[in-house]
């Protein structure tokens, strides 16, 4: 039971508190088993439609060969009669589809090769014989980064999934890239480390495809990106040569830091096959707190004021609103950890080598947030169970947005002060535009969650239904709100089909143009996830 | 005066604490006005050999032109009549020589632009004539990548010195990439951040040069690479094109992240002009103490468990033995801060918010190596003061070193535990090869320091004239032991002139390779640091 732990923190007690130090007053909250689920793949509902027929526009490259029997043959060679997936709809569902249901492509073919050489010897064949590939880690991707848009031949890291090295002195991790993320977390935290990051797919997602897609996340606050803390990768180029940068070193200024191109390069110049990480030490005293407060503004008072007091303890700040609270609630039970409701929720973690002083930090730091009128309510999670109750309410809100009917999904980041004023100005120019507010209205609600210490948002639109005006009122509105404040079209989620027309928002026609010439030095033949990331178009 | 209030740990103290845990009893101990003296531009003592006279084998590439007058009146168009230095042998003279003055160059001339349009304009008629640029940050450089090998062009930061802008919210500093990195670190001091780097030449040194060479110095164990604290990079290309990066955010997932090949670069592929980069809270506590040590297995036990109860609050763990304390002891006097000589020393910073919690943590860890008998000796600063003469210890190395007849300087990495082995056996080659040990021994001393917590080590070898013989037994000796044991042959100085012939015993053939098709892709006429930084040979 959470309800009878999880201490409240109330302006009176604190204000009591602040005056006579005592421990702060512990009070009974409603009972809160909150249900944490685990993303799921995409199921075999077979009524989704082909990205080429949901988004028009695209042609098929027919520089590409198109598949053939002798093709399928030659893989055979590689990687065994088992080691792929030929012509069997159902089984290729789940490579062709990602999880939210929103692409489709065609491919008929899957690859599922068990080595680093077996992937340089299928690249340098698909090379030489303009066979198109898709790199898959986990498919969880947000932007159809990581699912074939026409026939391309999915080439699928689950099966480099070993654990190869670990130095306990430095904490520094050698993995294949096929590992999934929450499976090195725990096999790390047998030995008292973690992986420097954590996001809501970690149940899922590859290593490999984490760096392909520099994903941020949960922990990015406190242990930075994976540009510090990838030390060395293994990539098998397009043509198939691997090229060896598995660096166990701290620092290494030995030359230009190549590895650096392949994080976040979205599988478009190469296959990381292997990787290098910085790993921290696992934290002995986690706390977790969650806020409520009545405005944006205290919300960023709440944060710097966090930076202040709480410094090299704070590992997460996490923020939500009032819909996104109600769209949990809407699809999971029961939902309360607070009586009563504020248009704005903070959850604070804290991570550190002393529990009594992380205890004694936090605990000022709410008193001071209640008494100085920033927070009007506040629990604190007191185990293990709450600490994931109250995270699981956080990384919730994902797998209630896949339930409404249709979401239009964006991850957008700017200057911390204009993350709220995004929100409300979309609400409102929904409204003008006459697609929300109303009983009737396509969109049915406005949803706004992110990290704040990243400057980042998770906006979320949930909809009856996709509709064409709803689309063309949303974008380019949001890129040109983003741009116009020097943001980001895509903080975290990357590029992948969803947002690459829309770069120019964010880069400057020399940094575009510059990214091509990499593009075509790497991949001459074009090969590598096509159709994605880069403009297509101009 | 520092000696009345240094905190000195006695391994008896310490166990009585244990036992009793009351405040560790504070003894006096001898006086140490350790100086602490700034590192310094080159002289004009004249008697500085030219690089090509002093390490035969370099060939003037006959593409580049030679510099006309017609040339040097372009460029007053540019940066006027005082914006250069011209055929003027004394002023030239420190922008020819390293500050060691192991290397010197032949330029005739030096431009001093002010704007980013400025570089662009001397770039693109550079790029266009065919004449070859030096671009030179605080030319505090170790490897001699900021000098001219011949007449090359030196193209100055110095005059790109102004701070842009700052984010108080989430820390973000943009400025000119030749301010220097002192000057930044007070003046974001003053709003209680500073910069996430730190290292000797901090006085001197610009930004951009930091960013460009990759800096790695002092602060990296706590605050990460250069890789992950800088977000934006303004830079312009060898032709002139001004690549405008100066991204402001944490997290921005659009496109290859192109900055990145820049940080490490030294000047081949580009000039940077601007710098975004994250810096962190300035932490309101901060303690350094000084152990003594009688193996180098106690300080690597030392370090494994300050990650474990110092954790978030370690900001710094180097490491040096006693012939480097005899090194500084010959240069700078009065001398002792400890009683008692040890064979090794750890200094040990921590940062954090909260005074009464870090004096805790640091006395707990302090008590336990005394008990456990990892450490025999240790004191702690009680105030600025001492933490500044602690730290100028270790800072002063480097000045000691310099007032040296010769010193063959290295900057390698490796797996910690094999960081002084490899010391043992430099000292043993060199005996058995009869230039050590010896009255008459052209080598005089080895010393060794450098950064636990990074796998750095700093070897030098100091000798009473700079002799063939000693540098033939030392190289690719090194080398070869370096790459024998998956280290780095440059941890953080770079490869300038020093070391890029050395390259393959770090980087793979495909590696090379690669970097190779990257220069030439960025930089077609090859005008940019020539000589330097790749292997020339092959």
């Amino acid at each position: 039971m959470l309800s009878s732990r999880l201490r409240t923190i109330t302006r009176q007690t604190a204000i009591t508190a602040a005056l006579t130090r005592p421990v702060v007053q512990k009070t009974a909250i409603k009972s809160v088993p909150i249900v944490c689920s685990r993303r799921s793949y995409a199921t075999k509902d077979k009524q989704v439609a082909y990205t080429v027929d949901k988004f028009p526009g695209y042609v098929r490259n027919e520089q590409f060969k198109k598949l053939t029997e002798q093709d399928v043959d030659h893989f055979k060679t590689i990687v065994g009669d088992h080691g792929l997936i030929y012509n069997n709809e159902d089984d290729l569902f789940a490579f062709n589809t990602d999880w939210m249901h929103k692409f489709r492509g065609k491919s008929q073919l899957v690859l599922k090769p068990k080595t680093t050489q077996q992937v340089s010897d299928i690249m340098k064949y698909c090379n030489e014989q303009r066979l198109a590939v898709v790199p898959q880690g986990g498919n969880t991707g947000l932007v159809g980064g990581s699912v074939p848009v026409f026939d391309e031949v999915v080439l699928s890291l689950q099966g480099l999934n070993k654990i190869r090295g670990f130095d306990s002195v430095s904490g520094i991790l050698t993995a294949d890239a096929g590992c999934v993320l929450e499976v090195l977390d725990n096999w790390l935290g047998e030995k008292g480390y973690m992986m420097p990051l954590d996001l809501g797919a970690k149940g899922s997602c590859h290593i490999g495809g984490n760096i392909a897609t520099n994903a941020g996340g949960l922990r990015l606050l406190r242990y930075g990106s994976l540009h510090g803390t990838v030390l060395g990768l293994e990539v098998v180029l397009p043509d198939g040569t691997i090229l060896d940068n598995m660096s166990t070193l701290r620092k290494d200024n030995t030359g230009y830091d190549l590895k650096q191109l392949f994080i976040g390069s979205e599988g478009t110049i190469g296959i990381i096959t292997g990787v290098s990480i910085l790993t921290p030490h696992r934290s002995k005293a986690v706390n977790v707190a969650l806020l409520g407060l009545n405005s944006f503004e205290d919300v960023q008072k709440a944060f710097k004021q966090s930076r202040v007091e709480l410094s090299e303890i704070l590992s997460a700040f996490e923020f939500w609103d009032k819909n996104a609270l109600h769209m949990f609630k809407k699809h999971a039970t029961p939902k309360d950890v607070m009586e009563n409701e504020y248009p704005f929720y903070v959850l604070i973690e804290t991570s550190g080598s002393n529990k009594d002083h992380d205890d004694e930090k936090l605990t000022t730091y709410l008193e001071n947030m209640m008494v100085d009128g920033v927070a009007e309510d506040g629990v604190v999670a007191q185990d293990e169970t709450q600490i994931r109750a109250l995270w699981s309410l956080r990384e919730g809100f994902t797998e209630a947005l896949g339930k409404e009917p249709a979401v239009y999904k964006y991850d957008i980041s700017m200057p911390v002060p204009k993350l709220y004023e995004c929100v409300q100005d979309m609400r409102q120019h929904l409204m003008d535009g006459g697609v929300y507010g109303q009983p009737d209205s396509p969109v049915t609600d406005v949803v706004a969650y992110g990290h704040v210490g990243d400057g980042n948002l998770h906006l979320n639109i949930a909809a009856s239904r996709l509709d064409n005006k709803v689309s063309a009122l949303i974008e380019p509105y949001l890129f040109e709100w983003v741009a116009n404040h020097q943001g980001s079209i895509s903080a975290e989620h990357g590029l992948g089909v969803a947002k690459n027309e829309f770069l120019g928002y964010s880069k400057s026609p020399v940094m575009i143009k510059m990214m091509k010439t990499m593009k075509n030095m790497l991949d001459p033949n074009s090969i590598m996830n096509p159709y994605k990331y880069l403009p297509t178009h101009n």
